[in-house]
């Protein structure tokens, strides 16, 4: 009776045993003088910036007054935030309607809960190093799963393999774990081969707000065509600190239909049966991000993190480490030095410099050999940090 | 590629085939000396109390400050939580480990992705009259179905048929749409009946803390082996007035196995993987739900919603009409008068009285001659519509 799937997924054991060596490494040096820094995971560590706490706090306030009270929202989101997101589309030239945009409680969510419009027997296309949860979620269905070879050879952007006939195609750009971005000629090349052979693009585009270079798209709707062939899941985690108050978007095309049946209307079916909309506080929160006050202010976090990513990458660079990513993301996916694996490297760098980073192996077969740090820690941590790596 | 079960999920029109006939009589009748009351839906309408206001807001500001800000949370949600959580649990007698309780959005997300731990070729039985998630959630991974009638016969409260090897069992008691809540007895024969052909029970109580009897089970946990055979999903929407604020928890116990797999650990590694956890700010609110203020305040609340019950099934009773529900529910599924179909009791009663209800063959079959009044309203508007029955 149970799904047998279950019983073919890896226990992910990557942040778990780095946690396990650090906390064996503390309890063994003398960290006084050169306190721990952790450059690991991807979360955030700014604050919910002034316009979102107050959206929030006012949004609690109606909460609790009988005249203000909210009931049951609807499963797709408030017409006040979906308008909101649009506008924000709007302005980068990608008119939405409203019924194609979802909120949701994060990208997450909608990237896993999608797998449901989809048959098991799909082959998907899932790039090589990877955020783990487009494989873990195809494997719990059972789909067979194609690997898209990301390296230092095509800079960590693969492109389509004509030769490979994919129903689902996982794109990430800015990338997880590689922060290496598609240009709008490379996402073409991918939407020109999804409409060629009748494939759906999951677009992950969690960390477009990172992009500076109007050259380069922030959303797969940017591209000519994607409308017939793309999905785009996008959060507020990164963008406005999101990552413990749970909202993201996801934008499903009127057009984007499969067999005679709407993805759109699929979509809405499942999220009216399955789901019950955001939080109002929250949803009047993620509102006050799109807000001139609230833009603002996003932008000046996200500016600190890219300044650090900035110092990291030029520090990197006089060291002659090669690498991708910190331009246009809060990652840099560099190459362990001296030919070192990626748990050696994490060894040495934990050793010697008292930095924890995320062993590139962790994502997948090509991430041996590389290594993950974040731009999401203090300028004073991020500027200490390569100063110990360039004496080490 | 497409699921191709989504092509046999009905559309269900019973909410919008009432505000259609709702409307279209706004804009015939005159309307200014009763105007309409509305008893249909089943949302509260009191606000968040004050417990819960002054905790989400304290939590806000501390989602605003740099110390006190919090990122990613547990997926599982937070321990301040699930702590307080199994303390209300054990309040009733019911002990329950920490791994064993899963915070969420809301019961209707994990009541539907509960699903994706089981295989598709299983045989589930479903009460009818129901809540149509059950069914069409099912329907879209292409499960049979077996229908278990509830009636006046049973009392709307079915047993276990031994001739049927279920595979899944759903239960919800007190029960909606009927109001019918199960005894001990009763639960201990589906709980014998599960134990003895490895079925699993899926136990919807979002709607126990309506029960005050203490004979009857709140939790299909105060039935000796349980343990071994259910899962209980719970909310704090009719409990707490949460059905905007989103927070509801799931109870998976360590003994639940199949085929040699936790079912605990599936639903732990498929919440790690396709969730990530529910908003802090909400969680706070939750925990202040649980303190004796907050018990306090929500017990008033639901002390006032009861009351309409009470009142509405008092002038039933004297109307000589049948019903189930009233004593520990919010609803009340009362048989037409007249022998009258749901739909005709429907328009008499708008046209008659101005008062709006919910048809009960809109919940299926067996609910085709019944009608749910729901005591969400105010007391006003239920004291008004209970006179105007009377007059009608």
């Amino acid at each position: 009776m149970i799904n047998q799937h279950y019983r073919e997924l890896q226990d992910s054991y990557l942040f778990s045993t780095i946690a396990r060596k650090v906390s064996a490494f503390q309890s063994s040096a003398d960290l006084r003088q050169k306190p721990l820094i952790r450059m690991g995971i991807g979360d955030v560590t700014h604050p919910l910036c002034p316009a979102v706490v107050a959206a929030m706090k006012e949004a609690v306030e109606e909460m609790g007054r009988k005249e203000t009270f909210r009931g049951y929202g609807p499963e797709q989101g408030y017409d006040f935030l979906r308008d909101a997101v649009r506008q924000y589309y709007a302005g980068r030239g990608v008119l939405l309607n409203a019924e194609e945009l979802f909120i949701s409680d994060g990208a997450k969510s909608d990237v896993g809960n999608i797998l449901d419009l989809f048959e098991p027997n799909l082959t998907v296309c899932i790039p090589d190093p990877v955020y783990p949860v487009y494989v873990d979620t195809n494997t719990m269905d059972g789909r067979s799963i194609v690997y898209l070879d990301a390296n230092e050879e095509n800079g960590f952007l693969p492109l389509p393999d004509q030769r490979v006939k994919a129903g689902l195609i996982y794109l990430c750009s800015p990338n997880n774990p590689t922060g290496a971005v598609y240009s709008r000629d490379q996402l073409k090349q991918w939407v020109d081969y999804a409409n060629g052979c009748g494939a759906v693009i999951l677009f992950d585009a969690a960390y477009e707000a990172f992009i500076h270079d109007s050259a380069l798209p922030r959303s797969i709707f940017e591209i000519e065509g994607a409308r017939t062939c793309a999905v785009e899941f996008c959060s507020l985690s990164k963008t406005a600190g999101f990552t413990g108050t749970r909202c993201g978007y996801t934008v499903v095309p009127d057009e984007l239909e499969r067999e005679g049946l709407s993805i759109n209307r699929m979509w809405l079916r499942r999220q009216t049966t399955k789901f019950n909309g955001v939080s109002y506080v929250v949803q009047r929160g993620a509102e006050a991000v799109f807000t001139p006050e609230g833009q603002r202010q996003t932008s000046e976090t996200i500016a600190y993190y890219r300044e650090n990513a900035r110092i990291m990458a030029q520090a990197l660079a006089a060291m002659g480490v090669s690498f991708t990513g910190g331009a246009h993301s809060p990652y840099i996916w560099l190459k362990c030095p001296d030919g070192l694996d990626s748990w050696s490297y994490f060894d040495r760098l934990l050793r010697e410099a008292h930095v924890v980073g995320t062993p590139g192996v962790g994502f997948g077969r090509n991430g041996e050999g590389f290594f993950r740090l974040t731009a999401f820690g203090t300028r004073e941590d991020t500027e200490e940090a390569m100063r110990r790596m360039q004496n080490c």
